[in-house]
């Protein structure tokens, strides 16, 4: 199907067209693409062919020039983009600037500067907080209500869609070992999030306002926090999760516009603290995303987390990130944490799925507590968009790969 | 006086060469300089002047790419420098290109990847487990003498010394607060440590060995972890530090190499637990460094940091950080963690030094518990060279500006 007659109802129609950079076979050439249905436009050879000023944003081997730009950059690209592939006197030209995705490689479409993760669904936090403080009067952490816990992870192990993950090896301790044993993870989990992806940098020693959310973040994407729950669990006191997480964070190839969510925006749960001026949002425009997310190892869906029950919202944790002062960078990602609604098939975590281990889910290649070698996890999700047709996010999967032996390590005893 | 002659015993003189990135006034260019007495050497162009094939990896205006090109180059290009600067026939050529410090702008001197942090001072985590859980049988969490404690932290605010720091707002929680408060922070602090520069990356899901220490990493420098007490200790639980520290970490405009540095490899403090495999180094070379570390605020030293006494070796910090397969990229940094010794003059943090506030330290401007606006931290160091002479290590300083008062902000109550 020649992709101007991309089906109605699409979800990667041309109400979406998400952003992303791929190469043809045997080249090395990355360039910056937009999908629409099965198919990606050369972007930078569309504006060319067309006289656009905008082939200086396009015709780029990553996004991060088009992300420099601006809010108003992006909302006119857009415009353009949009243009390009929806009116008939363009079709002769653009429509031999089609890839089939099937034929293209993807890669990591912008690089990364910081990385920040946080841990804003309070299902998630709370399912946390009984399974690992039982005797505790309250599930949440005293802070919980009154901010958007985060911390930094490792830029450079996120990895694009479609790239192997490497079980982790690490210390784990168990209570019963009187030391920490070292070998290869038998506690690897996912995390199911949504990545936000920042523009246009801001300032040292100025926050940005919760007001100006979109004129710093250009966009979102599926995000797997890939835990490695026992290396997690013996190093994270007193600062935080490192080892745990640092191996990889696979992000989806494709980075959809906040522009392209407008119909999916949602008032985010009822806040049950007051909050600082800061972080206040009762009277703003709703800032929640209807993201209806989807988990399936191989192949077979273990969890459908719902982003719309995530107690903080992007802005909120974008205006707690810069109100110390930090500057934001072109490249900057965060993720919202994983992702869990209030029932047992919403959680985004096989922590909280298979509560710790205790209850094995039964998938029909046999039972998980926690991931295989070889075992893949993919992520898909949609969004109402304008007339009830859904805006699709790009899927983000990886594969378990064996832990590489080497010398001086120890074999995993149990 | 011309460089040439910089005194018998200058801990800058010829035995050290550190690496910089300088630019001239009413210019923009940045370059390569080593440094040489008071002077600094326009590395690039004496390469060029001089017909070396090393003009590739000096005329440049950072040192990303002289970091990229691995210990060979390294020493390489360390053995051809110090011919520049010493061998009298090159006297005519080199001479011209060297700048008084004085007259030149210093720069971040490589583009900073990933920022990791440690925790590496047994004396420093035993105060700080001593004051904050008085009630542990251990000062130290379990997991302290069995790895290495680290954390990622913000790389897009790694700023060069000379800095000025703005005083960061956030959110605090005394016991006495029924609920947090906002204001800019009213215990700022600083820790005195190393920092570690890589330069040869490495893949990912294949560690980093001990012994290949010396392969990846390219130099050291001091490195100011400026810290808010308050908003850290409101925030930390159960994710570790964000904000308290992301706000600014200052390094030295200078990048001392690791072979500069052979004369101060000390044994590091006796192992009290027996270390897994990936961190034994009982029978290696010795891995620590022997750095005399002084700290000034408004020019009065308030403490000596032995970084001789740290427990983990920065070797050990490489091998930790990539067990799990986390990859090293050019311009990753890591800083060592707070250096405190064992006396009360050694401890390289207020929080330390003045037991948490209670003590206040008695400088010639008045008593001190945390930093006040105007404040200026300096901290300098240096190590044995050959022959009895010092090496210098650049210094890093930086002025504690006010926190810019904005709408929406509230005023500090205490």
């Amino acid at each position: 199907m020649p992709p101007f007659d991309v089906p109605e109802g699409d979800p990667f129609g041309p109400h979406n067209l998400p952003y992303g950079v791929f190469s043809l076979p045997g080249s090395d050439d990355r360039r910056v693409g937009v999908r629409l249905g099965d198919h990606v436009l050369d972007a930078g050879a569309a504006a060319a062919a067309l006289g656009s000023p905008y082939v200086s944003l396009l015709a780029r081997p990553s996004l991060n020039p088009l992300l420099a730009a601006g809010r108003t950059a992006w909302s006119d690209v857009r415009r353009a983009l949009t243009g390009w592939v929806t009116v008939p006197s363009h079709r002769e030209i653009i429509e031999p600037l089609f890839h089939p995705l099937s034929a293209v490689t993807l890669h990591l479409p912008f690089e990364v500067a910081d990385y920040v993760d946080f841990y804003a669904s309070e299902n998630h936090a709370r399912n946390v907080g009984r399974m690992f403080r039982p005797d505790a009067a309250d599930s949440l952490t005293p802070n919980w209500k009154h901010l958007p816990i985060g911390y930094h992870g490792r830029s450079g192990t996120v990895v694009v869609s479609g790239t192997d993950v490497v079980r982790p090896s690490g210390q784990r301790k168990a209570a019963s070992d009187p030391a920490p044993v070292f070998g290869p993870s038998v506690r690897l989990d996912i995390e199911a999030e949504v990545g936000f992806v920042v523009g246009a940098p801001s300032r040292r020693g100025e926050p940005v306002a919760l007001a100006d959310f979109r004129e710093h973040v250009f966009g979102l994407c599926l995000l797997n926090d890939w835990s490695a729950r026992d290396i997690q669990a013996w190093e994270y006191v007193p600062l935080g999760p490192f080892l745990g997480k640092s191996f990889a964070t696979s992000v989806s190839a494709w980075i959809t516009p906040l522009d392209a969510l407008e119909s999916a925006l949602v008032t985010p749960p009822e806040r049950t603290h007051p909050l600082l001026p800061y972080l206040d949002d009762t009277d703003d425009e709703p800032g929640g995303y209807d993201l209806r997310i989807s988990v399936a190892v191989n192949g077979h869906v273990v969890s459908e987390p719902p982003f719309s029950t995530m107690y903080w919202t992007a802005a909120q944790q974008l205006a707690h990130m810069t109100v110390n002062g930090a500057s934001l960078r072109t490249g900057d990602l965060y993720g919202s944490g994983t992702v869990s609604g209030p029932s047992e098939h919403e959680r985004g975590s096989l922590l909280e799925l298979t509560w710790n281990g205790r209850d094995a889910l039964e998938l029909p290649d046999g039972k998980r507590t926690f991931l295989e070698d070889g075992d893949v996890v993919t992520l898909t999700a949609w969004a109402p968009g304008p007339d009830g047709v859904r805006v699709g996010l790009g899927e983000v999967t990886g594969r378990v790969v064996p832990s590489a032996s080497r010398p001086g390590s120890h074999p995993a005893p149990h």
